[in-house]
């Protein structure tokens, strides 16, 4: 149980990270032409369902990274429709 | 519980549509300049990692969503490299 909840928390840290370099990358080149402003709302949008999710199952691996990663979508397409 | 079964397994279908706007349009439009790379090697690894915790939790909300996209990833991985 104890391996299982590291797994989780780890998964959940990486997670946290998967749309910071496109962040990065948007930011620092300030163009979006290639990105999918669609991938971003179903991600914010799912984030939201996540959420709900985790906190029915009291499950605080899934409520915190999807958290985070809404903040991240959220930040993607604010850029998206600032630099097109 | 039947609730939130329901909401895990709408949030797991809408999970394996977050990536395909993407694939869809760098497949169109053959460019991906735009794309982080770094972003779904993130992916890609954080998927396995889901994987392997769904697996310890018996959650086969968690292995197959996280499944689908690690297919996503891959594939992006694959248009990245492509049309850079």
């Amino acid at each position: 149980m104890v391996f299982t909840e590291i797994l989780g928390y780890s998964a959940g840290a990486v997670t946290t990270l998967t749309f910071l370099p496109q962040v990065i990358k948007t930011w620092k080149e300030r163009s979006a032409k290639d990105v999918s402003l669609w991938m971003f709302i179903i991600a914010a949008t799912n984030e939201v369902m996540w959420i709900g999710y985790g906190m029915l199952k009291n499950d605080w691996v899934i409520i915190l990274t999807n958290a985070v990663v809404l903040a991240m979508s959220l930040t993607m397409i604010y850029l998206k429709l600032r630099y097109k």
